[in-house]
């Protein structure tokens, strides 16, 4: 319907902050995607997608793209060459409900080239659960943890390793923590410092931020 | 200027509920609080009194009353023969900024007999802290655990412990954390059960319930 | 897809605590549901599901579960010989509409070996209906209440027994009052001290609680 | 400084409405007050003037007023020939510190000629209260009741008598029920009909309310 | 599955407070509502149930019952003898999609055999639609007011006319205003005086309100 | 069912304030619209209609209306002789998922006779895109923004051209930018001046308010 | 104590974007702001000050700026050559309470040469207020509304004239409209369309964009 | 009053954390903050105060403490040996108010031996202002930015330069970003990804989370 052009794809972005550009699909028609797809086919270029709802997943798979329904993301040119773990990062979970979230970290990981351990489960209700990983744990730099209910599983983590700890409140719950609510306040609350946090579920973004953190970190080195 | 009473004190409620009536001094009038206090003091009734400013503390002193500044109560009618510490119930808080909560507990127990052990300062930024008590606070029946900022202590002494664990929200932090919202958001949401909660900073509320579950128990055993 | 263990099952809870882990299923797939009962059933352990929609009741039936779809819970490995009732714990609820939750907290005594008997529908605005059950509500040791809308009935109660009252704020009503927002206001701020509150809707963390309560009184008394 | 008149009073109000216009003091300068009051004077009128601190009483007493600290009200133009009850209305409250609000209804009744009871201090925690009164207050068309808290008292109140319920929540209370958001949250969702509620604290409003329902009455009576 | 019963109906209701109980659908079963049904047809009685979605009707007409899909109420027993309007009052609404809550109202009058005008889509934003009939609305002793969006109505209503205005939020409107949250702020903080508010939607609950207010009046009298 | 009229047109809007009445289809049924329409047909009149979900879109399309899906407004009447841009008012949004929220906007001056330009997809996350267009954008004397998530384009914007910026907040977004809460605080707290706000998603409103803003100032200068 | 500068003061602004830099006093210290005086100074520029405090008005007095105590404003630099007005502008206000805000945009226009106009006190409470002055309203090109409370000025105005109307939500209120609340949902909600906004109490804010409107119009004129 | 020990420092954490352990002040008393300066002394520690109004910098201050009354930050022990910048961590700050939380991050690099550059009041409202540093900026591997009212400084930057973003909100604004509530879900929303926040004011855990950043990063490249 529209006669103007409905995104200006930011190409450069890669060059500017290290980290393309990546199309989050909630709120964008089908065909919106699809154009998208084709532009950047045009181009050559390999692209991430998130927040792409399963019921959508043919339109990207008829394009070839690799879709993941968990973490509802999909992968245009493909996964390759996944450099193993070098302790640098872990991804860490309360429940088993978090896994979604958890798994869009991991899939913008590998888009990136990087296969990233995750330590599900391991909440506070038990806690011998993170103690038994404590050590292991204690490795990383950086620990992106996920929690829903009462978050509090990111003070406790960032009482006891010296990695920084990017928070991702995840929306599991119900009542007070319905939509991830209380975890969110609390990853902010922490009493513990050295935690920072992202948007509710924002696992793509804790990704990034991670990769930044090493990136810059490396590229600092060698100044 | 009113031409009415202004109070209807609930002497009967010790009988119905096993608890007496309690003054809460906020909102109240001096003259208000003197009457009440005047008018017990005909009865010979014992009587707590929280919530006192300190700037008010004279006008109930000059009336013979223990006032403590800390957890803001008075107490009239004395405190004696405290019966030692049975492992039935004890508090625990996570930093020195909750400890005006902590008293208004400590003092409600006093008020009807019992000394209360505390365990203060073990928030979870320095997880060897609970862990070092743990073993001790598994023999109580009851824990009053008051936490601020994101009360992730909730969480964590409810998986260690068999006992009950009575939240107290505390009105300590910042932010997001304000005034003990997100401490409350956690009690309320915690991965592990066992945990129930009462309003911001009831320390009072929370001395009440623990002496109602032991109180119940106890009479239970003899029908 | 993922390569990593999805759940890590805290089977020395019940030593620890005094209470078994439970499966709450919202947000779990229909796989990781079916591989816990599966990795429960290996280990011959008996298990109890909650928050599982009536639409997913199919997968646990086949693996021979007891589904109850009122309280979305599924129970796996029978109910036996549930002991009478002695007075020591009863559900109380202030209409219909809060059955769901009641049911919740029922069916957890039930796995647990305890049948409690149900007061249902005796909400405030006809006060002769709590009124009448007064008496044989005094002899409890704890009341679960349920109540949505306003939640009067918590005050009420707390007013009128001298069991604990563990509040369960219940998400019925509309405008101010949806999903059990001012049930949950008012459970907190009850005038009437001796009210415990647990999250919305959250009937299984109230059974929890008062088994809690009961148990660590017998404990106590053998001490 | 300003050029232009500060207020257009709304002296035809009473012609319209049957009530006349009130000078709310709060966000007024004392000039601006004074100015209000020395127009008024000047027409010989009458005026109520609310939320009036007592810090700037002395402002209003110099010019004859007669000022009432506990509800912050003002009368110019003196209260006479009080008509005695007649059973058309009657302010009831949850406690002591909820005088403030209802002093402001019973002086806004007294304006106008009226001397309404005060049932005080009959909250629900002692059931009793408001049920040794509940025959009499039955009696009453129209009750005016104020309640902080949890606000159980409009629930109870309305399941028990006839008359209209007027709720007025009141700002007592601390936590989820500081400034009385857990009070109006009660009055509106209140499980027995036939309450309608007035914004917090608003003694006033209730007043008018309350006499408008019964000036309309006698008016249509006369029809 | 419950083997206790799942309602205790207040059959009283009407002797005590003078308006009998009505059945509120939402969160009851299909089967609860029918069991309700067939209780009061043993009985005689008459019956409203109100919130009924119109998927659920098939289950009541096929009892006899009237189900009016616009208010989504349903009456058994019949309405009939209804008397002509005698100036008492009437339904006001801002716009076309507050009819379903009008509706809601006008049908509980029916109900208790009551004709009651409306009076739509006179919304502010066309100030002459409410001028055209201020001077008829004035004749009323009580108006029904109901608005969603911004809720500017209510306060224009109560400048203009003497009766007490009831209002009514309605659930329409989108982002600030989205299921009537800024019109209740409306209703309750109206610069003129005499507006009492009732919960958003709450059609049925001003209907009960308004005919307590002329009840009264008239068993006043009558005194 | 009834049997008053359910709306009264305000045909003389356009003439008091310059703007015809818009119909809001959200809240009203089918049958209503349709009568809307046969009425607005019967005189002759043209009509626009805004939040018409595509599924109802049948309804108005055999009536003879052009309806488009993204925006969801329905136009009656034909869009005729668009006037070309004259560098008055530009549309401007921040990603693709906020052109639902651009194009209702542009139907609304497509129905008043005025095509105008839209620069989609210019939010700041890759600044150049608006730098790029920032000296054509400085020759509109008004911009509409629209952006959801954080909103950071309204103030940029503001800081960057003379035009009056009026921001819409689009329900874009998650976690805390859900449904366009963190872009509606945003544009109300602009730290640039020169910024106004509308109703979240509201672009029909902002495209109104620019043309007054313009229609009042080609009168005002024929004065 | 730090030795970095402290602002970096946009002198550019007004060429940029018509409106100079004006400093909000509210969170800078009395240091910071003397020396952004004698920096302006230096350069001869003029200066506006807002939201500064009376109590800390002697220390820009002595500096020589002409100091407003209701509006918190300083100017420097002096008034001079104040324009007549010519319909453009008026600013209209809901009660005496409301002045602050008002001034705050009063004195805005005069620091920019412009003598406005005000309509005190014509909130809707008594409707003859805004009708007596509805004609003489429709003149002008830009309303400028300020209303606490319920804010439903806002609305009736923009429903009876041709201009913008902004609206300035007011601090003014208590209980749900307590610090503008009510009277921002409202503004941001309003039936009417042609209704802008800006933040609650933002009379600056208000005077700039009515500048911008009224400048880019003249601007707009001359292409 | 209390016979126990109101704190257990924990002295460990920074073997455990990296950091150690730093006394926030708010809530204890002046008595707690003594004990606890003096705890330190004996063991010959240095120590970090934060959150410490000025009006009780003479408590410490006494005990030889060096006092900053705009950051309201302490430090014990004495700074000494800072280290020249390195391009790793830069402060970035939207305007002068947002100074307090600038410093407080400054200090505790202070405190732990490093200077951090400040790039004070380069808000987005003067684009210009943030651009000619944008290069500077590009150099740095983290950046504290802090800003209030809107916060749309967090996004701009987070596309322009390569480096973490860490984003603290300021509790600068009035209305709806009153406290910072509008900069942090700003923050959380950011359209740009690589951004982390931390709780509004919290400059200690931007700078302590920055320096885990930089700590693990050069632990890391010793593996």
């Amino acid at each position: 319907m529209a006669d103007y052009p409905a995104f200006r794809f930011d190409w450069q972005r890669k060059v500017r902050t290290g980290i393309p550009e990546t199309v989050m699909c909630e709120g964008k028609t089908d065909d919106q995607i699809v154009e998208i797809i084709e532009h950047a086919q045009e181009r050559g270029a390999r692209l991430f997608l998130s927040r792409l709802d399963s019921a959508r997943a043919e339109k990207v798979e008829i394009k070839g793209l690799d879709y993941c329904p968990l973490s509802r993301t999909a992968i245009m040119g493909g996964i390759a060459d996944l450099r193993p773990d070098d302790a640098s990062v872990a991804l860490v979970c309360a429940g088993t409900s978090d896994l979604p979230v958890v798994e869009e970290a991991r899939r913008t990981f590998q888009f990136h080239g990087c296969e990233v351990p995750v330590f599900a489960d391991v909440g506070v209700a038990g806690l011998w659960r993170v103690m038994s990983v404590a050590e292991e744990l204690s490795r990383y730099r950086v620990l992106i943890a996920v929690a829903g209910m009462e978050g509090a599983l990111f003070s406790v983590l960032a009482g006891l390793v010296p990695g920084v700890v990017i928070a991702v409140p995840s929306p599991v719950g119900y009542g007070v923590s319905k939509d991830g609510a209380a975890a969110l306040s609390a990853a902010l609350s922490c009493c513990a410092p050295g935690v920072v946090t992202v948007n509710i579920g924002n696992g793509y973004g804790a990704a990034v931020a991670a990769m930044k953190m090493l990136n810059s970190a490396s590229a600092g080195q060698g100044d």
